[in-house]
């Protein structure tokens, strides 16, 4: 015996997220035995409650409570474009610009053959009969800049290019604030080739 | 809106935890939406009870499942020695050793005049009333080797003294494993001060 055996088991529930090992879950078992009853029951319940009320959208595949989700179910926006992400997290940056006020898919993935994770793994087959159903004009492809990103979004635009939709993808170039010292050759070079006219 | 609204209380949720920031805490919720439901249970349940069913030793303070603990409980180990740590990890450090057999006392912190911790707002009044009634013929001082550990361990040690017990601190030095060349100045003069002969 080392821990006592409620403790024991907070430690290795912690330690089934990513990145606690056993010291970081230690940690933070002993710090929940400091916090207030109740702070530590909305804990509990917050977890419980995610796991159970979340569903995906029906429409766009977003984790959202209500199906369709607040986005999809908002008439004000515009319904010819529609941007995909990779995960809900990539679409809750989108929203945070505030300048993008259409509609989304989320493909929960990339495609990744070094993983196993074809086009079928994700929500690509979604995403098509979308583009069947509804009247879009243009799809941005936001998937991530990297290998799987950039694998993703080429094999939807040579997939959708046929619908006779415009396929536009992010832009590549040097983050706002950055520093051209530090900034990677590739970087530097798909910036200077999507130069535009001042 | 950003985040639907059981997921934003996890991410608060996750957020009250030491260390955990909001990008981490967003993290973590989103890979508690991609766990089994039993293992978010199991989580959610181990949280409630770590915080309900743990209670501080009545003897030496340390947390536990019963009260006395099963350490003060074992008649097996040598009840003239009491081993002062500052935390319950400390305890279970020391018990990895598997070379200590006494008792311990837990202080649940250290004397630290600059956060307006004294000596009242440990145990240290509940280890004084402990030497009054238990035979224990030492003390070993292992609270942590820095300046609060030191203060706390020289404070216990005068109160103590007058009681005819051999008070000892554990040893300051080189830890294991070590290199000289990247040791302090302190250690490496506490560990000349403290050297042995062979």
């Amino acid at each position: 015996m080392y821990y006592p055996e409620p403790i024991a088991k907070l430690i290795d529930g912690f330690m089934k997220l990513p990145g606690i090992g056993p010291k970081t879950a230690a940690r933070l078992a002993f710090f929940v035995l400091s916090m207030k009853e109740d702070d530590v029951l909305e804990i509990a319940k917050a977890l419980v409650n995610a796991k159970r009320n979340l569903v995906y959208c029906s429409v766009c595949q977003n984790i959202t409570d209500t199906d369709p989700c607040r986005i999809c179910s908002d008439t004000s926006r515009d319904k010819s474009v529609i941007c995909v992400v990779q995960e809900p997290k990539d679409l809750i940056a989108m929203e945070r610009t505030r300048e993008y006020n259409g509609y989304y898919h989320v493909l929960h993935g990339a495609i990744s053959p070094m993983e196993g994770i074809g086009p079928e793994d994700i929500r690509i087959p979604e995403l098509l009969r979308r583009l069947e159903d509804e009247e879009v004009k243009e799809l941005i492809l936001a998937t991530n800049p990297n290998i799987e990103g950039e694998a993703t979004a080429m094999y939807i635009s040579r997939l959708v290019k046929p619908f006779g939709i415009r396929v536009t993808r992010i832009a590549h170039g040097l983050p706002v604030g950055g520093d051209l010292e530090y900034a990677d050759e590739v970087t530097i070079s798909k910036a200077l080739e999507g130069r535009r006219e001042l």
